[in-house]
């Protein structure tokens, strides 16, 4: 049967989601602990790549196995078998076609900045410490420039190689409480980097180095090099992934 | 001089506040840095001595020194000798007679519960995990009758020794988003693990371990042995220690 998985995890100890020759990934531990409770060798597709050091809340594979576990035990199973930094929430047997990756129709990023002269602590594997003042009304107003169903492909890693570079941006918002900056990112997918590119882009209309005039030249002419930088990955969180309609996610918050 | 420091850290590698022989103890690794950029040896005495795995966002101490660097620059010098888990943020030149201890009106500490079947690997550090499901209403209704000016002996670990166990606890509220059940706390003055007791017993409200007339009646007796669990050090977090005037808190919070 096909499964579908929902797990979290802390990414700082792992070289990211996908395998790795080089390092621990998230797919690998996950595989493993998986196998042992499957009672067989089993293969995990993801929703989502992320990077070394990105964490996730809601990250959702699937994978084939027979299923000696009722899907509803088996994260106490897994966890069991799982380090501390990755938990199974939950485990539903899933239509024979379903695809973790293909058939995401929304992901939802939250990116935490802790704009203060001094670290907070408490948030130092989760948020990117930036010790400059920063305008937040330029930042509100440069996302509101970026925001929306666009090419984005001056917000994409160099030498990524995909087929389109135009996303739906429909959620690209900010919010202040004291020090910390909350930037939450929604789209039907994103782009290799393009949530950190984003930040590090809202951070430099933030501090004065880019104003609005340069950001629509960016989205224009589409290279990568007139943005802001890669903002750190320690920052960013995968809050969810949605597999119902487009506007599940704007309909809810609507209400 | 006498020098008002407020710092943050993260408790989770130290045997708490307070100098221990047995233990790195935040008040040891702040002392000996803090020496260093005085260039004196200082002695420092703190607002609270958490326990070990106890977090502050805010935690004040003074200290006598000559103050060869300016008190707004410390910070930055001191934070190059910290460890990341602790930071200073401010330091300030205090009145000759300031005492962190005796001079704090009001303290509020914050409890986080994640409260779902499975942990929150993002808040292992920060929360305590419970597995069982709450009744939040129950949680509600509870902290209603705790609440007060009144005497807290029950609320206090067995064998402590103070003058008065009466407390003005004239905050304490809870708030659920999601799994995550967030606890304030603040009063004049704390006994030894008195929000841990509290937040233990409002979970047993929430499980329907105590009922309304349990927890009236432990408050009446004043025995420790009536009440909930001593809830695990991770969730606790000190967020404010106020030295203005008393309500001070309750007069931001009316705004």
């Amino acid at each position: 049967m096909n499964r579908k998985l929902t797990i979290a995890y802390d990414g700082t100890a792992y070289c990211g989601w996908q395998f790795q020759k080089n390092g621990i990934s998230v797919q690998e531990v996950l595989q493993n602990a998986l196998s042992i409770c499957e009672g067989e060798c089993v293969s995990v597709i993801g929703c989502s790549r992320t990077d070394a050091g990105v964490h996730a809340e809601m990250h959702v594979s699937n994978y084939r196995a027979a299923g000696r576990i009722p899907a509803p035990k088996l994260p106490f199973a897994l966890n069991t078998l799982l380090p501390s930094d990755i938990r199974a929430l939950k485990c539903e047997d899933a239509p024979e076609d379903f695809n973790a990756r293909f058939d995401a129709r929304f992901k939802l990023y939250e990116y935490k900045i802790w704009n203060a002269p001094h670290a907070n602590p408490l948030l130092c594997r989760y948020a990117w410490h930036y010790p400059i003042e920063t305008d937040f009304a330029a930042m509100c107003a440069a996302a509101d420039l970026i925001r929306g169903e666009r090419d984005f492909r001056a917000f994409c890693a160099a030498g990524s190689k995909v087929k389109t570079t135009v996303r739906n941006l429909s959620v690209l918002s900010l919010k202040k409480s004291g020090s910390l900056i909350t930037v939450k990112a929604g789209a039907n997918g994103f782009l290799y980097n393009m949530v950190r590119i984003i930040v590090g882009t809202l951070i430099y209309a933030g501090n004065g180095k880019l104003n609005a005039g340069d950001i629509a030249a960016i989205l224009q002419k589409g290279v990568r090099s007139g943005g802001g930088i890669t903002a750190p990955a320690c920052g960013l969180t995968l809050k969810e992934v949605i597999y119902g309609e487009d506007d599940e996610y704007a309909k809810r918050e609507a209400e």
